[in-house]
């Protein structure tokens, strides 16, 4: 299993009161890291509409591991599941990118609808092709 | 001059490494003040859209006095300004709640465009109503 | 088992291209509701910290059932669970105010440390009055 | 003059209803710039607390000229202006980085604090050294 990387620097508005990180903007990483991987294979959020499909989150998991800050670059980690049904897994580590400590791991669970939200009954061949492609990529 | 006000509390996730909102968290604020009081004249972002309209921000302003945290609940004061073109702007006075300290002042000036986001020639007589309506409203 | 309940307006910024409140928004949600009730108990994040406490996240899940919009209202339920050790799990749940419907569940989990982040070897028996008191106002 | 440029790739969570990105997220370009900039000459946000003083925004402008939206990779250009008292005002340009178009320009207005948020009254040596090595930087 491969993982694909994407750097980031943390912004300062990302920092709360505690002087962290916020929790919460990791959701955002994880999201940069995922689109960044689909979209090489075509399958980003705007990729998928113009093929009239959506690929909503329905489940996120995080682990919160160690505290990142302004300053910080972190290094995004994406890979995935491999599935049988009209379901994508994506999974990430956050890592730090000077001392490669891991910060956070965590999840997010998305299935494919048309663009009225339907799940679909069936992933047509074309999808079914970049995701092979990615899941090759990946070695999974 | 009247203005519309809008209650909101201070969320712990728009308080930076400084223990102070992040000041541009200010300008969700002076939105959620807008969209407040153009909805109730049937001018909201979504209600536009169904009119084939926007009204993209072209400019804006910020003058920030005396900080804001974690814990304040805060007053958002919004008014406009009238215009003879295809033009709104408004106004906002953000308020401690508590002391009635003005926290900050702008404004955001917005141009009424087609779908395309090509500015309107003439404003359609029945957004002219909405805009008057809402001028009464403020004493504009 | 009773729920403490918060009233949101959906702010326009929270919605994405696809015309859905991002997913990433609901953490900060589930925050509001969440500080709403500990502030109750003197247990908010600024409240700890005046105690030399601090209560980060570990762990977080959320469940996406179905999408919210500009436009709409939501309460934001939140409980807690009963735990022994130095930890406290809440629970949420999003609702559409008018509806009533489920649009999304929740957990973070949060570990009680001091100000260096050293996790709390016994949790200081003023603290586990506080805790005791928001059971008893959950009946969990 | 010279502009210090930082790159950035839209995110998908900064992109609002309308499909461009939410003009409120330039705020954070802006600090992206700016702080980038200013860590160069140990005028970081983290490095000018450090010397006990703050770099508090007292006012911000924002002309907002073409829509940025997710795919695309801005450069944020950074540079500031010569003043007398204990006042730094940065001006911003975001390009589009492919086609070079001007999307939006801006300014944050910043006054030099001690820790409690005091006016200075004269800028300390070191820190005027700072200033003016990034002036020469910027030949400004």
């Amino acid at each position: 299993m491969k993982y694909h990387e994407t750097l980031l620097q943390v912004r300062f508005c990302e920092v709360d009161a505690y002087g962290v990180v916020w929790h919460g903007h990791y959701i955002s990483w994880f999201e940069a890291g995922r689109n960044e991987l689909t979209e090489r294979f075509h399958m980003g959020p705007f990729q998928l509409k113009e093929m009239n499909l959506l690929a909503p989150v329905v489940e996120l998991t995080c682990q919160f591991k160690l505290p990142a800050t302004f300053g910080d670059s972190v290094v995004i980690q994406t890979t995935m599941e491999r599935t049988e049904v009209a379901k994508l897994i994506f999974y990430y580590r956050v890592l730090h990118k000077e001392n490669g400590k891991v910060l956070a791991t965590g999840s997010t669970t998305h299935v494919l609808t048309d663009l009225k939200g339907t799940l679909l009954y069936r992933v047509p061949p074309d999808v079914l092709e970049k995701i092979e492609a990615m899941r090759q990529y990946l070695e999974v």
